[in-house]
């Protein structure tokens, strides 16, 4: 008979549709093989401080893959081996708590841990791992940029998000003869803005892998207007770079994931156009409405796979391995190998190549 | 046997999910009645140059109903009782062009038009009433801020897609224990922010109906924090004032109507609330996506009653009228009426009453 | 200062979205009044066998207002006035088991019961006000046919449902040439029917408040065809009868409600059609589609609205009465009357002649 | 310099959500080639009668990829190798017409046709191949059982539709107790069926490569029963098959795909666990609200690239060869090679195993 195993699961990073899914499943699956599942809340915070985790049931998950958010929390309260440490004069330095965790883990009897996560959590995942921490990882990213996956959950949703919100702009855009500049989520890929671009059949798509120039969109406006389309959408990933120049979103702390409240890409692109081209130009920044509030099904589906997959890896004894997705099948990938990779939209991709063909502007 | 006759249509001033159903309401009431039936495009200028007249049939709105914008345009190229007239010079100057249209519309032998507007349109169709035009108006706003009906279409449409932005923003705000401030339309009435604050389960909702103080906005939120609420959404309208204070939104030339990139309210709120509860804030301008796209189905259903009383109306000869929803009944209101009369936002009504009953803080 | 009452809810009979919505509304408004608020569970039942009540906290509602079904359950397990009470042997009786009911509810020292439910469940909670027990009425029925409210929540989200799925069901019968019959809820009223109907542009509508002639259908799809219409959609309410007819929901112990399976109305009229003209007719039963699941974000309102003026009722001494919306006001209806009238579609009403001015056949 | 090319296009069998998406897509690739494209209607009989072949411009493509249906018809009017051909007595004969469609097909000047279609119609264009015409194929097939594709366009809808519509369905079993059956579409393959049951969360997933034993769903229920969870959610793909057991479907013409009104296998398990366990179970057919309708924005893509795809084909001179996706790129695969593959549910693919993992019974 099959040992009783007791696993534990943490999300980390930023919110993805998708996340609860992967809970659910996780805690059905191990349910399932009469193991006991924990939740552990704030990320790592909770095997620092014990108290913050909880058991999961059948119960407690019953239908929350419907849902947004996560029942788990996924403010990482910072990495465990680079933990911020304040005394009571208020003076702070970085501490390695990293065995505190490994022995909370070992002195629990936790057979393994789940991690849910982005490029960061995952690499935390990976270094526990080093120190024997037996961990199978589930990838998460809106923004598609991760290896070793050919999706993660939470993109599909998010463009169906930024191409819905695309579609209700045409028309306002169209009865004022307008430009709207719109700004996508991506970091420093552009996947959110190509697909929801080409989806929502947008005049102008600007992303960082094709460096633009200001004048060839201005063009590509001016030649629309002549053939009597007087308005324009224009999709600009939040990472979209002008050609030979400076980052442009001053003021972002993190370059990029930030909504810049004094001027992002979108904005600045506005500005340009209006000037040079004395079109009323605006620009809207999508933000948060991109990764918040229930996945659509393709997600749900995706992140349940994900989560009964990463039970399956534990019972197999294949850790420091993260789940993904080889369309049709479900893969394990050496976290070190995953972590390596960082996918970029490639420009001779055959989704460029159908933007090009349907008359998108790129800018260059 | 009733005289066949000869009426046209025209829509004007921002956009609002349900145009075109009117226009199909107004096309097939028309048709099945054997009339013929015109569309102006772009506001009057349609009346000013002739060329801008289409005929409508059956087949061209066949399934409008359901799709978003206006297939007559509602740019309003000006006021043709103030239309701005330019010399090669380049010199400008107003002048009343009304009889021009007057004469267009005489001697294109139309028995009758619908105009669909804003307050802004219907005032220059009771304007032509009075010089002798055979008008009915049908009633737009989305910030239902209109008298003389109980609700007018595009509103519903609005406040669902704010609603299901608000949702969005939950689980993201959450994972952060973030505030987030979201501004929505609704010029100087609060209607758009009032139903989907509530139906979106927001903490805070501020409206120019009710002036705020920033510090009893700062307690409510300490408060839920207490509590172990740590996460908050607010909803603002674009009006919204604080208590005995100047108009915050510079910079807008239209003041509240116009994503103020410089700054607007929720802007303003949101570095105020981060400056004294510490809290972190961000602010987000919904902006078009609230006015673009197709409508629900609530507002499709109005839309194309609204447009077949319209017909209905000329039919009677009942002009210089507006139609209304007087639940559950569509109405014929006077023009002259109608106009005189704003709606805004009863502070003891009961929704407002309801806000308070779930809890809501209005920031008074 | 005002006394802290002690309430109870509970939620009778089918299905209907915004339950919850109405459920979350009473916990608040009860809440911050610093009430006690407990839920019955299965109705009644609750008070008979006192284990199935539960006390509603912030914590339990918190953002249940956008969830589909009851956190309560709405099995009606009999009436405590009519109650099937069965011995060992098998044997059972109806026995009134309201004095039971009335001495729990007294036993537990509630000060006021909120009624959810429809016509049936109203009058039980109409004749417990009788006997002495302080109830406020919420109407609910996804049917539109009761009265004292313009409107009931449920209804609008029924109404989207099937308009969507007729949305989706043109194309595949324009690729086909097909006739699609699609039978939809509404006992003996026509309204999900007649508003689906128009907003989804069917050809045909059949209605109870309007008997119908199958000739005439027949004649106006020939009409279509010659027209170059080769395909149509028929929207049929689960009510409709035939000119004359019989009922023809044979089989049906409870006549419309149910989705008979050896035949309802739908399959009744895609057969007449077939063997008539000849044409390729399907039928199909949208059933428990309209009334499961998310409301709309009119429905998660009016619910919000209704449930937090049932607890204002309270407050304010006002028993015997449900709460009703006479647009733009929630306002407070004895039950006897409410429960004296019932709803049914206008043949002259705006609606219809909306329909008509689309032309819309209705069998007549 | 590159030829200026005349190209055709057509689209057969069934509605896909997609196939405007398609159609857009090769239009708008071709004109920005400067090519000429052509769209056949009904299939390949506008190839017959070639006055059923219209121009394909930008403006009559713009904005229909987010449109359901397609603006060419699907009906296929026969296969032209044995089209049905009837004289004047009424008396019919199968001949081969085929040399008829390659004479107007060169005497067009046609330089390559794009079909989209499924596996009936890309057969038909393999054997136009043969014939010497350069085709290039775009499959479509909601069900997913098509070879050389990982998936198809259409698929994502119908299982987003299905998936919400048993999300709504639990609100009201539950409330009920009730037994909720519900067919779905997919062939003899149970893609669609597994997708939105593990999707929707369902108790039971019945699909072709798992041949079911009623007694092991029983169990299922009454184990559920014990655990207090009273109703339950089915989901069963039109060609599921109890094992050893003879086809259910009596009456279908065309087995599986039409809606048996006599009888389907969803009514057919309906009433054996009615029989055998005592519960109230009912069946519904989901049926052509799978097909119709707006696609998802993964399918709008997917139709995006793929119709590009073809042209750039075409370009190529690649013929004979349909397109494919083989995430994350679209590939070209001999349709001689596609035509012969067909695709089944993996049994022990990952999908099939998370169902499983999830406590899902399947039946066997």
């Amino acid at each position: 008979m099959a040992k009783r195993l007791k696993i534990c699961i943490n999300t980390g990073g930023g919110d993805a549709p998708g996340l609860n899914a992967v809970i659910e499943a996780v805690t059905m699956a191990a349910y399932n093989r009469q193991w006991e599942v924990y939740g552990i809340k704030s990320g790592y915070a909770g095997l620092l401080n014990t108290e913050e985790i909880i058991q999961l049931t059948p119960e407690k998950v019953y239908g929350i893959a419907s849902l947004g958010g996560t029942i788990l929390g996924t403010t990482n309260k910072g990495n465990p081996f680079m933990m911020p440490v304040c005394n009571a004069a208020g003076e702070c330095e970085q501490r390695d708590l990293s065995d505190r965790v490994m022995d909370n883990f070992r002195r629990l009897h936790f057979d393994a841990l789940v991690a849910v996560g982005g490029d960061g959590s995952l690499d935390i995942a990976h270094r526990f791992a080093a120190k024997g921490m037996p961990v199978v990882g589930v990838p998460k990213t809106i923004d598609n940029d991760m290896g070793g996956t050919v999706i993660t959950f939470g993109f599909d949703t998010a463009v169906s998000i930024a191409t819905e919100a695309i579609d209700r702009l045409h028309s306002t855009a169209k009865s004022h003869d307008r430009v709207m500049v719109v700004e996508l989520m991506g970091r420093n890929a552009g996947f959110i803005a190509l697909n929801s671009g080409i989806s929502g059949n947008a005049d102008v798509i600007l992303i960082p892998e094709i460096p633009f120039d200001i004048d060839k969109v201005c063009e590509k406006l001016m030649e629309n207007e002549l053939r009597g389309h007087k308005y324009a959408i224009m999709v600009v990933a939040e990472g979209a770079l002008p050609k030979g120049g400076d980052v442009i979103t001053k003021g972002a702390a993190e370059p990029g994931r930030q909504h810049v409240i004094l001027g992002g890409i979108a904005e600045y692109v506005a500005k340009e156009i209006s000037q040079r081209t004395g079109k009323d130009s605006r620009s809207m920044v999508l933000g948060h409405l991109q990764r918040g509030g229930s996945p659509t099904t393709f997600d749900r589906l995706l992140s349940l796979r994900f989560g009964a997959a990463a039970v399956r890896a534990i019972e197999q004894g294949k850790f420091d391995h993260m789940v993904g997705l080889q369309s049709p099948d479900i893969v394990l990938v050496p976290l070190e190998k995953a972590l390596g990779m960082q996918k970029r939209v490639r420009v001779d991709g055959d989704t460029v190549l159908t933007g090009r063909d349907l008359g998108i502007c790129f800018g260059d």
